[in-house]
C-alpha cells in the first residue's frame, strides 16, 4: 500500500527533475550564449516551465500520495525514506506559497533587479528604495506563509529553502564564534603579510582558457560531461552529467579568471559526482547550498591556494603565458593569491575577511525582514556595520549596499550559506589531510585522484541522502559543523608561514 | 460566448508555444553545444517536454473549447479565424494518435536511427531492415489514425503534418510536370556547361565564419536576434527573435559552408520576419515546410547563385581568403556554384537534378507505406529508380538508400516539401524580379533591402494566416503553386547563358 503510493511519486518527481534540468540549460544559455534579442522569448519559456512545475508539484494527488507513503514509511528502505524526505521538502516549499504571491514576488523582483542596475550605475540608493521595499514586503509574506507550513520562524523558513534543516540559532552561534577571532586575526595578518612583486603584461583570454581547461582536466573534470564558457558573472549551471561552467577573463590579471574556474570546477565536480543511478530523484540532488559551496571552496581555497598546489601551478603559468621572473615563483604566487585586504567588496574578498562581509549581510537581512531596519536606513546601517566589522567605510553606495543582487531578486537567507560552506570545506579538508598524509606530495605532482576519490566517497556520492549538512559532516568528519577547523586553517596558512 | 471560448484558447496555445520554444533551444544545444555525456539527460528533458505538450494539447477541455469557438466563428475576426484554424490543425494531429502509438513509434525511430548509423557505416542494408520495417509499420498505423481524423488518405494525412492542406494528388500533377522536362534539361545542361578552373589552398574555418557573418548581416540578419555556430549537419533552430543557425566548414572548399550559411539564413530571415505581435499563437508560426524551404532556396538558389550576387561576392571572397586568379572571377564563380552533375547524393545535388532525387523518394515512400514495396526490396528499387530518373547507379547502399535519415526517424511525407519549396521560390522570385526592375543593380551593390522588404510583405509578415501555401502564393504572385516559373528559371540560368 505505502510502496504503491511511494511508487507513484518517483515518476512524478523524475518528470519535475527533467523539467528543472531543461530550465537549468536554458538559464545557462541565457547567460552564456543567448543574443540580447532573445530575452523576451526566453523569459516566457522559463516562466512557462516554472509555473508548470509549480502546478505539477502542487496537484492535490501529490500531497495525498506523500501522506500515504509517509504513513507506512516502515515498508520503505533507508534510501526511499531519504528520497521521500526530499520530496516532502520540495512539496512543502511549493504549496506553502499561494501562486499569486509567487507571481507577485517574481514580478517585483524583476522590477527591482532592473532598478538596481540603474541605481548602482548612478550610485543612487533612492532610485531603488521603493522597489526594494516592495520585494522585502512580499518576501516577508512568503516567509510567513512558509513558516506556517514548516513550523518554524519566518527567517528560518527562508533559510530552509537554501539549506534544509538550517536554523538561525545555529548560525548565530557559529557566526558568534567567527566574530570572536576574525577581527584580531585580520589585523595580525595585515601586519605580518608581505607584498608579492607586481606582474605586468597581457594574458590573452584564449591562453587563460586553455590553461583553465588543463587545470580542470587535471582535477578530474571530464569534458565529455561538461563545458567551459564565458559569462558576465562566473557560475555553474546545467545538470549532472552535463555541467556548464562559466568564467570571465581579465587581460591584465590571469588569476581572477583562473581562480573563478577553479571555484566553479569544485561545484561542477560535485554535480558530476552525484550518484548517476539516483539522477532525477530528490535524494540524488545536491545536499544544500552550504555543502555546494564547501565543494567549490575546498577546491578554490583549501586546495588551490595551498603551497603544494601553487608549486604544481607555477610552471604551468610560466609555460602558458611565456612569463618569467620572481613574481612567478611559488613563494610569490602564495603571497599573491593569499593576499588579505580590508576591501568593501565581497566577491573579491579573501577567505579571511569574507565571513565578515557575510555576517554584515546576515545581520542586515534579518533586521530588514523583522521590520527593525527601515529600508531607507540601509545605506547608513551598511556603513556602520562595515566600520564595526572590518574597520572600513565603502567609497559610495554602489560599492556599499548596492553591490549585491541577492536581495533585489528576493534571495534572503542565502548569504549565510557562503560562510557555512567555507567552514565545512575547512573541516572536510582537515579530515582528508589527516587521512591522506601523502596528499601534499600527490598534489605537487598534479595527482588529484586521492582528493577526488575522498570527496566522492565522503560527499558527492551521497547526494542528499542525509537529513542535514550536520549529519553529512558528522559521518565524514566525526562531528557536526564546527568553526574550529576553519580557524585552525586560517591561523596555519596566514600566521604560521 | 464564442469569444469567451476563443479567449480561453489563446493562453493555452501560448503556453504550448513557449514549451515548444524551450524544446527548440534544447535541440539546438544538443547539436551545437552539448558534450556527448549530456545525451541521456537531454533525451529525458526533451521527452518530458514533448509528452507534457501532448498531454496539455489533448486535454478534454481543449477539444470542447475548439468546438465552441468554431460554432460561433462568425463573432471572430479574420485573424482569429486563421488562428483558430491553426489551433484545430495542431489539436487534430495530436489527438489523432494514441499516446501509446506515439511512444512506440518514437522508441522504434530512436532504435532505427541508431541501427542506421551502423548500417550506413558498414554499407549493410540488412542490418537495418527489421528496424525500418518496424518504423514503417508503426508509421502506417499513425497514418491510418490521422486519416480517420482528417478525412483524407493515409499518405495525405502524413503530408498534412508538414504541409497543411497539401494532398498527394496535387503533388502527383506537379511532379509529373517536372518529370516531363527535367531529364532532357539535365542532359542539355551537362552538354553545354563548362568547367571552372580548380581552386586550391586552405580556407580556415574562422575566416569562413567571419565572411559568413558578413554575408548574413548584409542580407539583413540581425545578430542581436540570433547566432551562427557549427554542427554536424547545418540547420536552423531556436525561436523567432532568437534564431540559431549552424553550418560546418570544409578547409578545402569554402563554398560548401558558405552556401549552407546562405541557405540557413533564408530560413532564419523567415523566422525572424514572422510578425512579432503574433508570437506564441499558431497563426504567428511559419506557414508550412514548403514555404519555409522556399525562403531558404530563394536566398541560396534564386539570389545567391545569380550573376548579380556573385559579382557582389567575388571581391569579398578575394578579400576574406587572400586569393586571386581566374577561378575567383564572377564568371568562373558562376560556373562553380551552378555546376550540374548526376550525383547519387541528394544533399549535395544541384538545383536542376535535386527534384529528381525528391521524386525518387516520394515514389518509394508511398510504395512502402501502401505495402506495395517490401522493405527488403528497397535497395533494388532505389537503384532502379535512380537509373530511370537520373541515369546513374549509386556506388553502394550507403550512398544509395541509406543516405538519408528521414525514414529512419519516421518522417514520411516530408521529402516532397523540398521541391514544392524550390518551385515556390522560383515563382516568388519571378514576381519580385518583375516588380523590382532595379533589383540586380541593388544586389551588385550589396543592397538587399528591396529583396528583404518584398519578402517581409509577401511572405514573412503573414505567418500562417493563409489557409494553404497555394493561397499565400496566390496573394503574392497571382496564382497557386505552378512549376512554370521554376522551369523558366532553370532554362534561363542553365541554357541561355
Amino acid at each position: 500500500m505505502s510502496l504503491a503510493a511511494y511508487g507513484e511519486l518517483e515518476p512524478r518527481f523524475a518528470r519535475l527533475s527533467h523539467l528543472a534540468g531543461a530550465s537549468a540549460v536554458l538559464h545557462w544559455d541565457r547567460a552564456a550564449m543567448m543574443p540580447p534579442g532573445g530575452a523576451a522569448a526566453r523569459a516566457e519559456q522559463l516562466a512557462a516551465l516554472s509555473v508548470l512545475r509549480h502546478e505539477l508539484l502542487c496537484q492535490a494527488e501529490v500531497g495525498e500520495l506523500l501522506d500515504r507513503a509517509e504513513a507506512d514509511a516502515g515498508d520503505l528502505d533507508d534510501w526511499q525514506v531519504a528520497n521521500l524526505r526530499g520530496m516532502r521538502w520540495r512539496w512543502r516549499h511549493a504549496v506553502a506559497v499561494p501562486a499569486e504571491l509567487v507571481a507577485a514576488r517574481s514580478k517585483a523582483a524583476s522590477a527591482c533587479e532592473m532598478a538596481w542596475r540603474s541605481a548602482r550605475a548612478a550610485d543612487d540608493f533612492a532610485m531603488l528604495r521603493a522597489d526594494l521595499e516592495g520585494v522585502v514586503g512580499l518576501t516577508r509574506e512568503v516567509a510567513a506563509a512558509k513558516a506556517d507550513w514548516l513550523g518554524c520562524a519566518p527567517y528560518d523558513a527562508l533559510l530552509d529553502g537554501y539549506e534544509p534543516a538550517a536554523r538561525a540559532a545555529g548560525i548565530d552561534a557559529c557566526f558568534g564564534e567567527l566574530e570572536g577571532f576574525l577581527p584580531d586575526l585580520v589585523a595580525a595578518v595585515l601586519e605580518a603579510q608581505a607584498d608579492p612583486p607586481p606582474i605586468t603584461g597581457e594574458f590573452p583570454a584564449d591562453r587563460q582558457r586553455r590553461l583553465g581547461r588543463q587545470l580542470m582536466a587535471d582535477l578530474g573534470f571530464d569534458f565529455e560531461h561538461g563545458r567551459l564558457d564565458v559569462s558576465h558573472h562566473p557560475f555553474t549551471g546545467g545538470v549532472p552529467g552535463d555541467v556548464r561552467l562559466t568564467t570571465r577573463y581579465e587581460a591584465a590579471d590571469p588569476f581572477a579568471g583562473l581562480f573563478a574556474i577553479l571555484h566553479e570546477c569544485g561545484h561542477a565536480l560535485y554535480e558530476n559526482g552525484l550518484p548517476a543511478d539516483w539522477r532525477g530523484q530528490p535524494v540524488g540532488g545536491a545536499m544544500g547550498m552550504a555543502v555546494h559551496e564547501s565543494q567549490s571552496l575546498i577546491i578554490e581555497m583549501q586546495l588551490c591556494r595551498s603551497d603544494a598546489y601553487l608549486a604544481y601551478l607555477a610552471p604551468l603559468l610560466v609555460n602558458a603565458f611565456g612569463v618569467d621572473g620572481p613574481a612567478w615563483r611559488p613563494d610569490n604566487l602564495c603571497r599573491r593569491v593569499r593576499r588579505v585586504a580590508r576591501t568593501p567588496i565581497r566577491v573579491t574578498a579573501d577567505e579571511v575577511t569574507y565571513p565578515l562581509h557575510v555576517i554584515l549581510r546576515y545581520r542586515l537581512e534579518r533586521a530588514m525582514l523583522a521590520g527593525d531596519l527601515p529600508i531607507a536606513d540601509l545605506p547608513e546601517a551598511w556603513r556602520a556595520g562595515l566600520a564595526e566589522l572590518l574597520d572600513i567605510v565603502p567609497p559610495d553606495d554602489a560599492d556599499g549596499c548596492l553591490q549585491d543582487i541577492h536581495w533585489m531578486g528576493g534571495d534572503f537567507g542565502y548569504f549565510p550559506t557562503y560562510t557555512l560552506g567555507a567552514i565545512a570545506a575547512a573541516q572536510l579538508y582537515e579530515t582528508l589531510d589527516q587521512a591522506e598524509p601523502d596528499l601534499p606530495m600527490a598534489i605537487r605532482r598534479g595527482d588529484f585522484r586521492p582528493l577526488l576519490e575522498w570527496l566522492r566517497a565522503a560527499v558527492h556520492g551521497w547526494g542528499s541522502y542525509h537529513a542535514s549538512t550536520d549529519e553529512l559532516l558528522h559521518r565524514a568528519t566525526g562531528r557536526p559543523l564546527d568553526p574550529g577547523a576553519f580557524r585552525r586553517h586560517l591561523e596555519r596558512r596566514y600566521l604560521d608561514n
